[in-house]
């Protein structure tokens, strides 16, 4: 059996082109039905289960887990999973088992998605994955779906070409990459490894060279709730919690006026984000509230580690409350809840950057551009932690965690050729 | 048969003293029962059931109504009942009728109760009645279960002593007290009249001179969600949210500093009360929140109207978001939640006050004193809308809307025997 590498083949590229495009139909079809499971967090494993058939019919080997069956919380890096029961967060691993000499490959992609927000501020239903004007319309359509669907049908065209990867390759459907990065870490507990990983995260068909890290934290303040009649006797929590949310914002101005001195990010304005995304306090308007919960998020650069932030948000917490009467004698609670993310560059010269480089240029006519992300993605546990080389790389959307996400599904189409190819030399391809 | 009044007769005093004290025990035990009944706005239909048994039992003719039955809404008094169903919401009076020539009397308490906070900072449980120390502790037992009892065992203790009032009295429980007053209101359009109204409301055996209006209104803000990622080309609504609430702070500071003229209030430090009870907002801790509901409280002073408020509640919400970029674009939707409640002054030298006085002075060897309150009660709507003298004096406890509700037990002895003197001085007695 022959090992063919796509850069020696025009012919091959074309028949991977061609079967792309014979089979986009039916990728639009599988991204719109992926689009319609309302996959958020713990809500995922009806479309885990979809995706283990999907697999199972194209003749992989399927593996289906949850994160209880790792343990995941035995793992240093494994973050906290508030509410969440990790036996109920299922992962799926489809392999491709291969016996040739080629460079095996990991291609991983998340399902789950975040909230949706009030629909009616949504032009279109966030879940019915409308198709209008080359767009895919819906929650989770660009952020990742649409990349999944991408990973997927790369493979379907190298076999509907006739091909097949002359090395193992791992299609990987994973959860909590919105909230701890659980779902990724996982599949290495498990055992599953590579010689690269691809993540096709939607990123405008650019590199993503570095990102930033992310906490989470929850804030639980307390007040002395009274009748509004005698509100001077008491403390508002939602007050507090409004103080709190000042001093956190202060002190990411703070970060990031150090920033600048960051090796990949000191030329973005403002690259650390603080978040305070959700709220919820007080039982009663004419009562002081006695109670007001913040989820916050606050990023991390290159250099820094996630426990080195996690004690900067102490500090920050704790000097708020030195200054305040009764914060200081009545300290909110703080909360853990969720990333505790590391940042991580993509560092420039390696060989599966070249080779995605390559791919992209016969894909697109285009150099392959890089990025430099204030969001995490999970290629971070592959690079940091299991010195993997890992490349988060995929199409093009628009308003991820936003109203009316969408996909452009021209540039999914030329992104699912990009991956083909890419997979094609990194592992090589035999004829089937 | 004959009418005596009280102050003619050291002995009625006394008997009415005598049975008071032995019907103690069973009044704590019936206000125990009444704490442990969980009261809150829309569940107090069981709490009004067993009422009417009570009354049922004690003779008294009993009309349980709801507010739907009297048609709520129609009245242009009437405030906005927020996710509440009228139909459910149910009144109880109880009639003792007479066709004697005494002075009628209408003695009324609400039932509903604020919710309790966090059960984990109460030192008892809030639905358990504890007593300890002469007080009783729970949710309620103050605001106003406590005043409730009273009124009930002051009749208990005349015809225990062998009297009956020479006037038809109605004893009224109602709901909606703490967000509307829609329950009091409702009894007037069932057509319940008399020659005065006493609430014993918590008032430390003071009489209420004059109380506050106020007005609920709730905020309900957009956001433009974005990833936290690009959070700067997003808008949190948390945050404009937060921005409307400072400047509603500012407002009442500019309302205050206005208040030190007004007649009754002026001596008053910051007599008008904003306050931001209920938020809720977000859905997403690495999303910018999308949408922020505030639920929030204003105070008015004597001399102007809820509709001059709302006016004024208007005016600063448009000045406000008329400073914000995306407010101004995007303005907030402004939702009358509750409360439209007129302020009320029990002006001074009236009939009904000098009988009260007097009952005071035997009972607690003390004058009456007033205050003025910067909460809202349900007199408002007999002395301001329908011409009913109307007295609001009950007992003393500590911590209303607070945790740690208490009620002092020899208060509560003192100002049912005050009340009961008080209906036998306005009603005359006559003898069973």
């Amino acid at each position: 059996m022959t090992t063919e590498t796509l850069t020696k083949s025009d012919a091959i590229t074309e028949s991977l082109r061609a079967a792309v495009d014979r089979n986009f139909d039916d990728q639009v079809a599988f991204l719109q039905r992926m689009v319609q499971f309302r996959s958020l967090r713990g809500e995922e494993a009806p479309q885990q289960a979809w995706l283990a058939q999907q697999f199972a019919a194209r003749g992989y080997k399927v593996d289906t887990f949850s994160l209880a069956d790792v343990d995941i919380a035995s793992h240093p890096k494994a973050a906290p999973m508030d509410t969440i029961d990790p036996a109920g967060s299922m992962q799926v691993v489809a392999t491709a088992e291969s016996d040739g000499k080629g460079r095996s490959l990991i291609l991983q992609g998340h399902i789950d998605v975040v909230p949706e927000g009030p629909v009616d501020l949504w032009s279109d239903p966030p879940f019915e994955a409308t198709v209008r004007d080359g767009w895919m319309i819906g929650r989770g359509a660009q952020d990742m779906k649409g990349g999944v669907s991408a990973m997927i049908f790369a493979l379907d065209a190298i076999r509907a070409a006739g091909y097949a990867p002359d090395a193992r390759v791992h299609v990987q459907t994973v959860t909590e990459e919105e909230s701890t990065g659980n779902g990724a870490l996982s599949t290495l507990m498990r055992g599953y490894r590579a010689d690269a990983c691809l993540i096709p995260e939607p990123t405008g068909h650019t590199l993503t060279r570095a990102q930033v890290g992310a906490i989470w934290f929850r804030l639980r303040v307390r007040g002395t709730p009274v009748h509004v009649a005698y509100s001077e006797t008491g403390t508002s929590a939602i007050l507090s919690a409004m103080h709190l949310v000042r001093a956190f914002e202060d002190y990411t101005k703070t970060l990031n006026a150090a920033a600048v001195r960051d090796p990949w990010f000191g030329q973005i304005k403002n690259p650390i984000k603080f978040n305070v995304g959700i709220i919820k306090g007080g039982d009663w308007a004419s009562s002081t509230a006695a109670w007001c919960e913040v989820d916050c998020r606050l990023g991390l650069l290159t250099g820094d580690t996630p426990e080195e932030a996690m004690r900067g948000i102490e500090k920050c917490l704790a000097d708020a409350q030195a200054a305040d009467a009764f914060l200081s004698e009545n300290p909110a609670e703080l909360i853990w809840s969720g990333f505790k993310a590391d940042p991580a560059v993509c560092e420039p010269g390696g060989v599966a950057e070249s080779v995605l480089a390559s791919a992209h240029k016969t894909a697109f006519n285009a150099p392959l551009d890089a990025r430099l992300s204030t969001a995490v993605n999970d290629t971070r546990y592959y690079s940091v932690d299991y010195g993997i080389p890992a490349l988060c790389y995929g199409p093009y959307g628009q308003g991820p965690h936003a109203f009316d996400e969408r996909i452009d599904l021209e540039s999914l189409r030329k992104t699912t050729l990009s991956i083909a190819l890419f997979v094609a030399e990194w592992c090589g391809l035999r004829k089937l």
